[in-house]
């Protein structure tokens, strides 16, 4: 059985080190608050305000460290509630995706672009994918057997030495199968 | 192939007539504002406020025509936002469901139960369900292929003559599988 842990990602911001300068000031730094599940990924202490054309979320929290382009990962239902039309993007994958109004503490930013909602996937640790065969990109069909159970089609598996294994959904579709972080998802396909 | 079509349920209220006068004022009725797809059934000109310990919704459209007992469906997102901890249960089942605090023009009414989060369901009208051989209360996994492919497993079927056939989903699930109503869904077992 090729069991994964669940992780839920709520809606939380990567930043550039130039847009975190312009936020938070000249030579600012990143915090770590707590350390997420992917080595040297970590959740920081320092949080923005995105505003929307019809809302605005106030403490979105950075996660570090520091990215090459600054990108804002909402929930569907998220992007309803402050008007901005996300699409499903995998991470990095910004080209043509919506732009949004970013605020800190020592300024703001604009963004062209950057919002996304992010594809269903699982990190695999090279190891995982070679004893399950999996190969990087391939689509799995995942199954939360929860109190409201789902099967996750077109998952994409991303193996590398750095991952540590964890099957990544957003808050909408762990509402949608009463799902947790910790719980067990099975790859079935 | 057996395709459905999904009604997506944002969150609303049913209210009992001793609940309605309460609410509006002796005497009140409901006013059909939208018909739904349900035969009979409407959602109605009149909103309430719901009041959780965490938060409240202000504007919670009132579905008619009234029934025996006071019910609240809310997304499981909903019910994180407002501090209510809804369960997933089938309409008219609140045995032991949280209450809430509800406010109308004229009045408020606290319940003593029935919060939920909607099971997932489909109806069929009596015809539909005998040309496809399924019986009511029989659990169906029923398939979403959307921008973000699903399996919904545990899908209740609802037999009835005064059922057109639908597949209700909430917010969430609606979200997290990029869907909207009118989207076609297939049972696939």
């Amino acid at each position: 059985m090729k069991q994964v842990p669940v992780g839920v990602s709520a809606r939380h911001i990567h930043v550039s080190q130039a847009d975190l300068e312009t936020l938070f000031g000249p030579g600012a730094e990143l915090h770590v608050m707590k350390d997420l599940s992917q080595p040297g990924q970590y959740a920081a202490e320092e949080t923005v305000a995105v505003i929307g054309p019809k809302g605005k979320f106030d403490k979105v929290r950075i996660l570090g460290p520091v990215r090459k382009a600054t990108q804002l990962e909402i929930s569907r239902t998220d992007s309803f509630a402050i008007g901005v039309k996300a699409p499903v993007r995998e991470s990095g994958d910004t080209a043509g995706t919506p732009g949004i109004k970013i605020v800190g503490p020592a300024g703001e930013v604009e963004i062209s672009e950057g919002v996304i909602v992010a594809a269903r996937h699982i990190h695999f640790h090279t190891s995982d994918a070679e004893k399950w065969g999996i190969q990087d990109k391939q689509k799995l069909s995942v199954r939360l057997n929860t109190e409201r159970p789902l099967i996750f089609e077109d998952v994409v598996a991303r193996v590398s030495d750095s991952f540590a294994l964890d099957f990544h959904i957003d808050t909408d579709e762990a509402n949608a199968a009463g799902a947790k972080t910790g719980d067990l998802a099975e790859i079935i396909g």
